[in-house]
């Protein structure tokens, strides 16, 4: 990860976290909890979308989820889209704030391309990853949690929603659910240095005390 | 290139033929009098064009070219949207064309990325390549022509389209069609049996003749 530039004075150092799981495993509530946290303690927080977050990557957002012409899209499409949205994004806020000393929070990142797109849509390893390196232009996150719930869980937390509208990907049935979980789970126990695998099973408050105890003991941010 | 799957009948072979060259070089016309000539000769012609050539890459080609989103787009962002286009493309129409034995006249193709994004842009050549691959998913043409002018002649031509609306491509400087022209012939030179450069300098009725001598000689459509 790129670290502040020269400066005057030195800054704090900056961060890039992201969050992971499946659909309904909690990591917006999370992102939220642990912003206020770290706002308390008086450094700048930026948490982005994805795809989003940036004019652009809102546009492809929208073809993603909820264009007409986006109903019959290829998974090698789905992958592209969710990369050009992610290479945006990457240059123009998250590389930019981490620079500046600032603790950017991904709802999602290139891990979720590797297991929605590559693990989910079964699309060839190699690709995907050279792919997803192409987009972030090799900055990867000093840390990753990963919101583990049941496959099951997941689906039915989902189904509750009532008030969101359906998209492509939510209305994916519970064996994708269980793809996706094994996909995250086998991707963490490979880069055991970057990802923490947190049980989703519990409040959100005992969720978050593991998140910030996780944060506290690597990075006193 | 796939052939056509079983059938009945013995139907005529499939064709995907490209055309590439910088802005102003005559593509357009030359890919709609050789869609005549084939049509006279009773074979089913389609012609594509890139970014777009299906509703999600029409989508893409605004974002590309005439968003105001698109404005301030990273070469990575631009380079992934284009692959996004094509890999759309190949699988919803270039493909069950080639299989069901059609020809395929195609305004730009992979190459395009590989010289405008690779060479132009000054992307990795790595991969741009398997980015490239992915999207077409090895679907590569049986000939490609080049229709080959100085880069002076193509930046007069396209000053000349006053009708035209101008997009972030052909509003590049003369430096930059230079770099294209010649990061085309390089890579017909790196794949002699695939390319064909086509000196597009003289009346369009000379151009289309080499054109249509080399695919009778190659194919006899």
């Amino acid at each position: 990860m790129p670290r502040p530039k020269s400066s005057a004075s030195p800054s704090p150092r900056g961060l890039l976290i992201s969050f992971e799981g499946s659909e309904g495993c909690g990591k917006s509530t999370q992102i939220s909890l642990l912003s206020e946290w770290l706002e308390e303690r008086k450094r700048e927080v930026i948490v982005t979308r994805e795809p989003g977050g940036t004019p652009l990557g809102e546009e492809i957002r929208h073809l993603l989820k909820h264009s007409s012409a986006g109903l019959d899209m290829t998974p090698e499409t789905e992958l592209l889209l969710f990369a050009a949205s992610r290479a945006q994004l990457v240059r123009k806020v998250i590389l930019p704030a981490v620079e500046a000393g600032k603790i950017v929070l991904c709802d999602r990142f290139l891990d979720s391309t590797t297991v929605y797109q590559g693990v989910g849509r079964k699309l060839a390893t190699g690709p995907v990853q050279v792919i997803n390196n192409f987009a972030v232009g090799e900055l990867l996150p000093d840390l990753t949690f990963v919101i583990d719930i049941p496959a099951e869980e997941g689906f039915k937390r989902i189904k509750r929603r009532a008030s969101d509208l359906p998209d492509r990907m939510e209305s994916e049935n519970i064996r994708f659910y269980q793809l996706i979980r094994d996909g995250y789970l086998e991707l963490a126990r490979s880069m055991p240095h970057r990802f923490v695998v947190i049980d989703g099973l519990r409040t959100r408050e005992e969720v978050q005390n593991d998140i910030r105890a996780e944060l506290e003991q690597r990075f006193a941010p």
